[in-house]
């Protein structure tokens, strides 16, 4: 395959504008909201609106626009994983698991609201998820049938990835690792069910958004998986090796919480590698798309590239 | 109208035959996962199993049952209505909520698995709720319109009662309720979200699995509301006047932490009156059904009835 040509702006640069774009509209929804208590819908902003990537969000609006999808069309899907991945994040951060006081340079949920409120906020953001779903059907007056489709097809993408075989799965399987010797398939496991799978859904629903067909929908999922791998060895590697300034959130913990992470279990290098490779894959994926699959190329690069890692070219 | 003629059992014979069927069937679908870690589905079958009167699972077989609908029809609805219940049970139980030792005569689940793994067994009951919903159109490849429609339906019902503006909003304002003066109208919100909406959700989602008519869904609906509302008043007078022993659980401890209940807002007295005539407008709501609603009634009586709380008749 030829190289892509230069992009418009840097991924970087891309990302921020969506991020900015989607907050906006996002927010929007999450404040016209009534009849619930004032705290838990300041608590639930506080989460989901934080400063970040919007990662899943953009995911989702590239591969539904990537299948032809309209902009509009991605709308639900992105607000449902992101309010998922802020749900997880929440409950990740609390004491009795991560114990962590800083997320995005910020207080923790637990740390600005109390841990009774950040529980029941996560609580609220993974409902609020399906809720978003199945509105765009319910709003229509019972909904076409193409419209219900797509929506439980939404639906059960979500609710797997973002369970108990997929990133809850994930998640127990982290903090009981604490107390395991490290163990690769372990590690696999954990970063695949944790942080993988969401990713992979996060384009699976992109896809789905945009009506896209069979093939389309696994490979663009395989893209997701991969560049999920990859993004979470990168996360193992900057947490041993960058700087609070860098991450915007404690680091260091993973060695002294006796975490299961690629750097543990097969060194610095070699998770760079490992990092390198599974962007390898995840732009093998794309091939049949060409050129129109450029700023996804462009992203798994970044992904490890940021925070200036030192990875293999 | 006229008397019902007796039934053929009591109602909490036909509730204790309907659990053990529900249970059994239920038990089946949580123990097939695989993929998942044990401890995980050890937990959330703790909870999702635990002895119970499966109460929203039956409101959803007998609406579904009342408007002509197959016994098979309301199953999906069941089990996922049960799930966020024992979700909710899970994390009202946690230290940094009412901090429960027992409930159900047993251990609660922090106390038997630890904090962490409590969380994320309620997490995960949340997001299985969501994937039962999905799974019978996604299982029939893709499945007919009218599956896909009721199926988003049900979503839409289940997100929406127990979310930011049903259960969890409930839950929040009674967490925070502790620290403030006694007030009726916020001890009524309380209530109707944290409790009441989930069981007019059971009736609503039993009419959806039986693709019962709008009217059927109101008055159903309104049966639901009006049932929950007297069975919270009845969990607060049996914390105030029961023992453990009645109530498998801990009690005492609303007037100790100060919680927004009947009792502590309007006494003994004007609650059992207020539970009354709750049901009251439950069995209301039930007229035109006639006397196939006879098991209902029955279940509102029986539900300000038990455990010898003393209600007015």
């Amino acid at each position: 395959m030829k190289p892509d040509p230069p992009l418009a702006e840097p991924v970087s640069a891309t990302l921020k504008r969506f991020a900015e774009g989607f907050d906006q509209r996002f927010s929007k929804v999450l404040k016209t909201v009534k009849d619930t208590p004032e705290s838990l819908a300041e608590a639930m902003c506080y989460s989901a609106l934080a400063p970040g990537k919007r990662l899943r969000p953009f995911l989702v609006a590239e591969c539904c626009r990537l299948v032809g999808g309209a902009p509009e069309a991605a709308f639900p899907a992105a607000t449902a994983i992101e309010c998922v991945h802020a749900f997880s994040l929440v409950h990740d951060d609390l004491p009795a698991m991560d114990d962590a006081d800083l997320r995005r340079s910020r207080a923790t949920s637990h740390v600005k609201f109390g841990e009774a409120l950040a529980i029941l906020a996560g609580d609220a953001l993974v409902t609020l998820a399906f809720e978003l779903l199945a509105a765009p059907v319910m709003g229509s007056n019972g909904g076409e049938a193409d419209d219900s489709r797509r929506a439980v097809a939404l639906v059960s993408e979500l609710a797997q990835a973002g369970g108990w075989q997929g990133m809850i799965g994930g998640q127990v399987a982290d903090v009981q690792g604490e107390t395991q010797p490290i163990d690769r398939q372990l590690v696999e496991y954990i970063h695949r069910c944790k942080t993988a799978r969401l990713l992979e859904a996060a384009c699976r629903m992109g896809v789905l958004s945009g009506d896209g067909g069979s093939e389309q929908l696994e490979r663009l999922g395989h893209y997701g998986l991969h560049l999920g791998m990859a993004f979470q060895i990168v996360d193992d590697l900057l947490d041993a090796t960058a700087s609070v300034e860098q991450t915007g959130k404690s680091v260091g913990k993973d060695a002294v919480a006796g975490k299961q992470t690629y750097p543990a279990c097969v060194g610095i290098e070699e998770s760079r590698l490992a990092a390198r490779r599974a962007v390898d894959a995840a732009v093998e994926a794309l091939e049949t798309f060409g050129i129109e699959a450029q700023t996804l190329r462009a992203l798994a690069v970044y992904v490890v590239e940021r925070a200036g890692c030192g990875f293999p070219p």
